[in-house]
């Protein structure tokens, strides 16, 4: 039964992408989303990418989840081998600032595409998977909805705030 | 009973858009996906995005594709509306070569995620909206299995081809 | 009566823009304009947009500022709502340096335009109101050439000192 | 008298930028306002810049549109002689595809704003113009109104009859 | 016998690429060297990967050029699986030139090179391929320093030629 | 004696940079100044860079021109052979635009300048060899004086035809 | 017999390329490569680079590294002068964020390829000149099959650990 | 007698831009050359350019220096106003990397040529001067070949302890 709601693949190419993919991990989690965090690499482990895809499909995995830097490669791999939805996350790099992520991920030929996320969009990747999952998950998509007013109560929130404090107070109270 | 079956929306935000907003139409509808294709534009008809989403949201819409250029806000205004999964296409641009329209669509912030595809990735935005549709409906992952070997089977062939004729009689044939 | 006064709005699509953007508060303010300092995001407040404009635009608001970043929305999406001026400041961004604000705001199609100034240039952006406002305000135009004779005799004389000075004294005395 | 509705400044660096600077003039004079289109150099004829700000400062011009390709000084050095609003056109340049238009106009120090429309942009200069200009002219106003109602019911006209004709025959209709 | 003279495999991920990926193909059969010409596609032919890489190990492939535009993933995939020498060319591709190619077959990860060339660099992969071979094959590398010498005579034969008959001449015998 | 005119080498590392360069050429030559045109490519001819320096130096050359496109090197080596001034070319390529070019020219490093000029800028390099000429010659510099001159009378002449003309009147006078 | 062994050159143009370029030596010293570690500049010591080749190619040198930044020329003027493999690593620089290097030493024209890594690819640098020495020493090349496989394992390490300990104790344990 | 020897102005636009431009002015007055340092804006001292660039020729300056960043448009002013060879120094912005200052000073249009170095190169625009006034002093010349002389030393000196050292003490040494 565990396997039923094992439904997101959060993989990365390497344990430093950690810190960006942990964001999805935490966003899936506490939306009560089973989550299996993977770290895969395109470039080190390749032989891996196909039989773990083979058993995510197997096990019910819904989307795959999967961030690369400079010549990322591991969204676009698994894209290649699955049929699921795959959502790449550009990690950004020291040199080139994420470009090269992003371009290496967005770009993909006819017929394999990646849902691309902003550079260093871990948190959005976590929330569109679950956009898609809520497709047929009323729960899901209740709750969507219920973010979307709580984003825009936060924002109404600071509104309101610094009408109220005026900048110089608001921007100290911040700290 | 229409609605139902109404289960994707392309829409673009100028009528120039649509050589490229077609493939992804063509794609869905001979997969048996019904498309409601729609020119809307988040700069000369915003007040119709709100209305819109809701309409669509309502009547069984289970993905947006939205393509558009330049500054091209389309797909992250109804990101914003909706809780749908948004698929956004960068429509090549005359002065930035598309780097413009895909940055636009790709680097939104927390909260609001639209799933990028390449620089005029029509067609590829069409089979992102499968692989979502098909992770509920087998149909649509069984089609996407064999299409992924229809991919394999053409560059197989391509390849026996080439290995038959040689370079020069391949390249001639071609056309 | 306050409303008469009440003649720019400055908006930014997050707190953190605040920094940037109070640079165009404090001047207009320090110039006698009356500001409305504004937290509105086109992609957590969407529905805010067209109601501000109203409102806005009702209350006698002559120029509207908006700063955003990334994938930067919100300029371009009150000037789809609105007949009034708009002045884009693109956010810097860590990913991509503000080439993504920039672009997200000043590629704006036929018909929507958004006057856009320097990334980060929430000064300017309220230099640029009270361009604007200056065309029928005497008082204004009046500051506005005398804030320029102040620019060339604030570089006439640190061009004065270091010629008194000479590099290193210049330099030490800077600080 | 005629100085009165001497009311906008076209100028651009070379006649070669005319064809994208005559969409603002055009616009400009259909809806009644006096253009005063102008070839002047900021790198050709430097002497002209500030006895040319004078005269149009003094013939009761409100706005000034410049257009200018590569390393493009027009629209900042106007701006350095005038305090009236400046309007930046980059001018697409073979080599780098306006991006060095676009950042030679828009990355203006501290003081010296220039509001910077699209690459390309002559038509939303106008606009941008007319806009300026009708904040204190309610006819302007009114018109920009209808204009917004205008470029909506384009939009809205091409839906419907997207969705009356279809794609194929609405892309056959268009030629 | 025929696999000791397979020794260059050039592949690439689509017949579009087959016009660049051809020159390196004819440079090397024209220096003796056996070419085991493939279209082998990171992408739609995922699982040849990786049999492909050991098919061409075990056949003595000394060096493997690999072609790829956009997202090009193929020469790093190839990379992952072999232990060969990899070189990669990045195809142009219309939105962006070449860039998104370029970064995503150069900025490979630590532990996973690709030897780069310049964009749609098909000839000089080719050259690249045949240094290293030319390491120990005398007759190779005797060729080399020929071809080093021809080019250079060539140039020389061009300067000769335009100072001899100047410039206007030399451009119209050109053609 | 010949030699003392032969004061400007216009070099290039490729007969296709001859169209671009010519204008160097032309330019000097109109002006009195004898120019050797001469093509040396840093990558085919390296052993002939010091020989033809020497050459040059001794025969009385004073400012050395040299084009060059992609990995542009020839500007750069020049420079790292003689003490000359050496104004470099950037040439464009079809796939970076010329800013491969750009960059490979100008971001030399500390202690081996190269006067950079614009992108296919062969016409401001002869130019700017007349001005550094012109430091030591009268003739010379009353002649760029005068160019000065006849630049702004251009464009004033243009300026004039166009009030008198309109607009739509110059653009066809203009063909 | 010392020269036998002294098989890969290490170039850099500047003793601040060091940190870079160490990761090479020390790769191939670890692996029984003798490394001959050079500081010789395009730029300012152009005459040794002859020199240098030949001493280099009649001691057995089998592969040329080259690390540069900026106006990166000294991969492209070591490809100049040799028939060896040159491998080229683009250095990182302040301003261009390493996008000069990389272009720079890429984009060399048809005749006279340098193999490319990423930027800042100092250790990939020398795995390539590894790989490349490896086609025809088994030792070699056995050892490359080896360190695939401990690459696999580190990121299998990795993997594994992250499952026992989830993300949180991972990240402390990290550190 | 003093203006014989006033013969290179280093401008600026800022004084921020001081650190970078004092290398040209110390390089400069270390080689026995006048130099009248100054700060002036093209933006902010605009009534300056002409006077200042009457007063320099009159006063036998030669060569005249110009720093600024982001829409850079100093060194393209003088440009404008003088025959004097105008070399431009792009300072480096914290949003664009310099990019934009690069693009601003080197893509000058026909008739305008600025001799353009790399990002922060202040000292290389002073090498560069002291090689156009070199053309007609022995002195100065004679001085440039000694100077190419101590960088070659200074490299070959790095080399030589590089491998005394070896690469761990030499590095450590060098702190």
């Amino acid at each position: 039964m565990k396997s039923l709601k094992n439904r997101v693949v959060v993989a990365m190419g390497s344990k430093s992408d950690l810190p960006v993919m942990k964001e999805a991990v935490t966003l899936l989690e506490s939306w009560g989303v089973k989550v299996d965090t993977q770290i895969i690499s395109a470039h080190r482990t390749p032989r891996l990418l196909e039989t773990s895809v083979q058993k995510w499909e197997s096990k019910n995995v819904k989307v795959i989840i999967a961030g690369a830097g400079g010549a990322a490669h591991l969204p676009g791999m698994l894209a290649s081998f699955s049929h699921l939805p795959i959502i790449g996350v550009p990690i950004s790099t020291k040199s080139m600032n994420g470009l090269d992520s992003l371009l290496s991920i967005s770009q993909m030929p006819k017929g394999i595409p990646v849902a691309t996320v902003a550079v260093n969009g871990g948190f959005n990747a976590g929330l569109l998977a679950l956009q898609i999952l809520g497709i047929h998950e009323k729960k899901i998509s209740g709750e969507l909805i219920k973010y979307k007013r709580k984003l825009c109560n936060e924002v109404s929130g600071h509104r309101r705030k610094l009408q109220n404090l005026g900048i110089n107070r608001f921007l100290k109270q911040k700290k």
